[in-house]
């Protein structure tokens, strides 16, 4: 099945929006076995719109038309789709008695703005939207299934999952098997290698994929109808992959910190010098991470970290800030201040400038662990600054990921693959 | 002149990465008085790259390709070009002479994969690459300009600025004028209604442009060869959004903040709740902030709040954690603690839980100012949880630009416009 996009919009041929629905789509349809063939993204303008529902309508079986569904001027895509099909419009009583519940439900009028998402082409199927006013619709042109589907992303996605994949699963490779495994810790190239000597028998039948979700790695596994081929495969990966997977499905490391900390009922603190409050940051995007997560100390000078934290003078004369020695007094500060049960302290030089011979940009040192039983590891890495920041975050809160669950060993962080 | 875009890769039909280039490139050429009419993307297909070659060259008079230069055997874009141009493969000298040139200052052997980045369609014309391996190049097709561009962003971005927009720009409109405007604080919706009543003869030859940028907004102004009507209403709409514009041109908070700080020999510190780091993350983004940040405070629980910042457990009773008392005494213990010249310190409800009828969620409360002279102020956000705590760490540092700047009265961010 040979399927096309048709994205239409101004603001996404003048660069003031970054189109995320097509990649969002095309994963969706990936799960279920499709792909997309062409893309095509337009403006707001009639003749070019015309022209390509005819043209990729004639060269494909299923065309999705995303964008152009609203109240205004400029969403003409109803207008347009009958006029290449040579239909009439005309008011559509299933979207009208939508737009209606649609207002009720918000308390406002219906306005003449909003009837204009009723007029749709003459016998055309309605495909319901479960959250904004424009419903999408279905019709043949040229023997190709057009699908129109509105531009929001969140209403997009809703009507994907609930309505436009069970009806193209239908006519989708049948007995599609998906799995994917959130990793962290090995880069794309270091996996293909080792995938390349360890399981040198990868059958083609089993697709691998891979989505640099940062920090996170994902990791996708797609076949067909080879069920007991699919799940050797996937142990042989996941064992390969070993401490590094990190989850499967979508998982982001904060949620999955949090989760593992609440289900102990213990709490962490963090003590951060390079990465100057984003571990605290990213743990509270959690919703519900007071649970776990009472304070977090951003020491960023030497004095501060002196003042806040009790790092001797001394150490820092001696050891330099970024040290194992400073990042243990760090960390035993914050465990002490905080009463929480676990800690992990951060220090590094983020870049660009502040490297010097023996301790280059990209150095840091962790220290992490509970009062009295404190562990360090030291690494450098190869991100610019705000690579570095994000990543040195996410490596802290693997860390302690890997201390909850009873994981031993150093872990080599994107260490090249030798 | 009619552009259009033609991206490939078999990453961007999957929806592994989501295309940024194409808004990048757009964004580029709207600053030169172009636009892209059509933008079409397919995977890594010889049928699909040769149809479309032909198909937008026949209707266009530029094409620019992006994608599909590199060494693999999956980057077809010279091979099918030459194909559609009728043109034999042959090594090119200069692209040679580029490819040994790069190769010899990283140290490593031209090889075989690599010299295919030489092998161009034969007398197509090079487009220097100021930064990879891969050089660009153009020719014509059916009396289309064809550009080819690298994949890679930053590449591509060096090749647009220093080789493309030069040579589109002859052919270009002349004389656009172009401004940005950055702005903060006001809603698109906001300021398009200031302008329609307080700037009712805005001049249709003003093209007038938004982008979210979150936090900040963009506002863009382009017009053609009227220099003295758009610098007049250059001035009227920057009278308009009055200190609400933060910056002309590309920039952000945090380091309009750290620069301010830098040039007055000034520091900050905060002290948070709700954003739980957020703003400490901000400004440690900015290389060189230690000269102006020394420590950050995280109090995420009340007895954090008490421990760490000497807030009284009596004010934490009676006014709750979120309230104009807590706030102030939360900087006035960071200022004491750190030293810092500034502070800022917020409390707020996040969600989706932990809402009251009295404090529904998206309340925050932000207290700053110098030790002695702190000012607060409270609001209410319609943010989910990330947008919450991302506008709230941006609003703390607007209240601190706006107080550096000696800027007086209270500033009602993103209030609906009555």
């Amino acid at each position: 099945m040979k399927i096309a996009l048709l994205l239409t919009g101004n603001e996404l041929m003048n660069g003031d929006i970054v189109d995320s629905n097509s990649a969002e789509m095309a994963q969706m349809l990936f799960e279920i076995g499709l792909s997309i063939d062409c893309k095509v993204t337009v403006g707001d303008d009639r003749y070019a719109l015309l022209a390509y529902m005819q043209h990729l309508s004639r060269e494909h079986d299923v065309l999705i038309i995303n964008g152009g569904l609203g109240p205004t001027s400029d969403d003409l895509t109803a207008e347009i789709l009958a006029q290449a099909a040579g239909l009439s419009i005309v008011e559509h009583p299933e979207a009208r008695a939508h737009l209606e519940m649609w207002c009720e439900r918000r308390g406002v009028e219906l306005s003449a703005a909003n009837l204009k998402q009723a007029m749709l082409p003459m016998g055309c199927d309605i495909v319901p939207n479960g959250k904004g006013s424009a419903v999408g619709f279905s019709l043949t042109l040229n023997n190709c299934l057009v699908i129109t589907t509105p531009g929001v992303p969140s209403e997009l996605r809703i009507m994907m999952r609930e309505e436009i994949l069970p009806r193209l699963s239908r006519h989708a490779k049948q007995g599609i098997l998906f799995d994917k495994l959130m990793t962290f810790g090995l880069g794309e190239s270091r996996i293909q290698q080792m995938i390349t000597e360890q399981i040198a028998d990868w059958p083609e039948q089993i697709e691998l994929g891979f989505r640099a979700g940062m920090p996170l790695l994902e990791v996708k596994l797609r076949s067909q109808q080879q069920p007991d081929l699919h799940s050797e495969y996937k142990r042989r990966l996941t064992d390969l992959l070993g401490d590094h997977v990190v989850a499967e499905g979508n998982a982001r490391l904060p949620d999955i910190l949090v989760n593992l900390l609440k289900s102990r009922g213990e709490t962490i603190t963090c003590a951060e010098s390079c990465t100057g409050g984003r571990i605290a940051a990213d743990i509270t995007s959690v919703a519900g991470s007071s649970a776990v997560f009472g304070a977090g100390f951003v020491t960023y000078s030497n004095a501060m970290k002196q003042h806040m934290l009790g790092v001797h003078p001394e150490t820092l004369q001696s050891h330099g800030a970024v040290s194992q020695a400073v990042v243990t007094e760090m960390v035993n500060g914050a465990l002490s201040l905080s009463g929480a049960t676990w800690g992990v302290a951060v220090s590094g030089i983020a870049g660009p400038e502040g490297g010097s011979e023996d301790k280059p940009v990209g150095t840091v040192w962790v220290a992490w662990g509970k009062q009295g039983a404190i562990k360090t590891q030291h690494m450098r890495l190869r991100n610019d600054r705000a690579g570095f920041q994000r990543m040195v975050a996410a490596i802290a809160q693997d860390l302690i990921r890997r201390e909850l669950l009873g994981i031993e060993g150093e872990v080599s962080y994107f260490a090249r693959y030798k």
